[in-house]
């Protein structure tokens, strides 16, 4: 896959400039509250002395990277906070490329579009898998696919967009094959609040020095523009990973971590669970609309993504702005992830007017 | 140069081990008061509606990108805003180099430690030319290290460590050199508004296809830890460096983002102005301590930092340490920018306790 310009920019452009109500069901921006602690820590933060206004340590907080080490049970130093997911799978990716033994990147067909238009700018070579209609990866494909070229196998868990959840199983042949090829696996799990199966499983609980697990608090806390994420890497790994994310960015942005720092002390379970029940209330309204229109989906395990096929739209921008045309409900062409979902539409359900866009979708189809 | 683990994080930690109190001259952490605005915006954004804490636009906030081209008086597609100057040098270096032509990055000697470090993480080869002793930089020498394998002429102005201005016609004369050999000048500016001399002259006032202008907000608010910079490119690099600040960082963190915008519309010229004044007088009361104890030093015309070659000690990182021991002063060895300034120490002025440190050491001497 050649990177282009995402393809929600487009559909966003396109949802801005016709002149009808759009729903907008496109990009991954959560519309729910933070955590109450988080704006207090940025107040705090923002009547704090002149010296906590510099250069936090690189590799984050201490207190914020202490905070993420003790809720992961995991040494400090293995943690490395970053700007968000996105630049703790560069760094990741980057890593595994960088040992120099191999060059090819295994990923999962769809793909967040991000991943393979990464490992050409490093200098790798994408490899795909394809994965089951409903989103299951079977491990058996990635070993196959994996050799003494595989440099690193990367997986999104809940996955983006396929509302795919691994269990534990596939987490654990997922680090085998990694293993087995001297090769590390990526478990991007961004997602990871976002459950609705109970059979999450994180790659964290895996004792191996071939994986590397990234994530970030913005789609927990409802902050992805705050950019705060972290690696959880191998020993071995930390020290060259803290030198290209000193080289990269010297270090990341102080108001946020601060305020993430207190959000994620102060704030206890209910606040995800209640996120999560929400979305389940969502969930529900969309598929049983789409249900109501015989309209074929699928329900996701995790993330807030629903895949669904229209009659009469495939899944290409074209189609996508013809929806928009005709229904006011805006959602991302699935070719956007790749071949193996050409055929279908996400729809992310980061609205609460999702009955609403459901009743639009199938009135109109 | 091999890129190290920052000497300053030894330095510190040595100082923090000691059992005496040190005056911390080390590193180049602002120690005054942001804009008002600064604190202003970041309590106004806390408050702000969850839509404003999702991504902003990967190149920056438009406001912010706005204000920014209607002060340097360019086009807003020109800007990029970034997660500080760091990663401004790193997409621009990173621009110069993948264009594939020449693999070379010219850089003054003494340096900024982390430029060599990224131009040999990017892929490229290190070329150094030497400054004068007074920290100017004959452009000719630029010349002459330049040729067919130049993808980049890399400086800083005004420089830190050196503390020299670089004027118009050395400015031209560099981008002049850059274009004859279808390079690029990235001219990292993170100190323009710390120039004493009035010499300071931007590389934007130059109009060619050959030169990148790098800075941050970091320096002239006081605020490196909010990691706000941007970068002023030449419009057919534009889209190729957007695509690697995506796939690096995905976007820039948005609280600070705001802050910066909602201090910089804010803020008039008095504000840099009184800073300046501080940093003038603070620069005359240690220089005229060093003066006193016939310690030879260089001026700056720019930045805050004094250069001083001290008796008995030479610029190593044994000296620096011995330096804390016997006077509770600590500064920057000067081998850490490379080894034309391997004989003397750099002292950053971002202390109030500037008076005190020079009798320290004239004491001591």
């Amino acid at each position: 896959m050649e990177y282009e310009e995402p393809a929600f920019f487009e559909v966003l452009r396109y949802a801005a400039g016709v002149d009808r109500d759009t729903i907008d069901m496109v990009s991954g921006n959560p519309d729910w509250e933070p955590p109450p602690a988080l704006r207090e820590g940025l107040h705090t933060y923002a009547d704090a002395d002149p010296d906590e206004f510099q250069y936090p340590a690189s590799a984050g907080l201490p207190g914020l990277r202490s905070t993420i080490a003790e809720r992961r049970n995991v040494d400090r130093d293995a943690v490395v906070v970053t700007n968000g997911a996105g630049e703790a799978n560069h760094l990741a990716t980057a890593r595994a490329l960088e040992r120099g033994r191999s060059t090819e990147v295994v990923m999962t067909d769809p793909v967040y579009p991000y991943y393979p238009g990464r490992v050409s700018m490093l200098g790798g070579d994408q490899v795909f898998v394809p994965v089951a209609d409903d989103g299951r990866l079977d491990p058996a494909t990635v070993a196959d696919a994996a050799s003494a070229e595989t440099a690193a196998i990367l997986v999104t868990t809940p996955n983006n967009p396929t509302g795919a959840v691994y269990d534990a199983s596939t987490m654990e042949a997922l680090v085998e094959t990694a293993a087995a090829n001297d090769a590390v696996l990526i478990s991007d799990e961004t997602y990871d609040h976002f459950d609705y199966s109970g059979r999450f499983s994180s790659a964290l609980e895996i004792d191996s020095t071939h994986r590397i697990v990234t994530t970030s608090f913005s789609k927990s806390m409802g902050i992805t523009g705050f950019r705060v994420g972290y690696g959880i890497f191998p020993y071995a790994d930390v020290a060259a990973v803290k030198t290209r994310h000193m080289l990269t960015n010297v270090t990341g942005s102080r108001p946020a971590q601060a305020a993430v720092h207190a959000a994620l002390t102060a704030t206890g379970p209910e606040y995800y669970a209640d996120t999560r029940a929400m979305l389940r209330d969502r969930i529900d309204a969309f598929t049983g609309a789409l249900d109501a229109a015989g309209a074929e989906y699928t329900r996701p395990d995790g993330a807030f993504y629903v895949r669904a096929r229209l009659p009469g739209f495939d899944g290409t921008m074209a189609a996508v702005k013809r929806l928009i045309d005709e229904t006011g409900v805006a959602g991302m062409p699935g070719d956007a992830f790749g071949p193996g979902r050409a055929d279908w539409l996400r729809f992310a359900l980061v609205t609460p007017r999702v009955t609403e866009a459901a009743d639009r979708l199938t009135t109109a189809l």
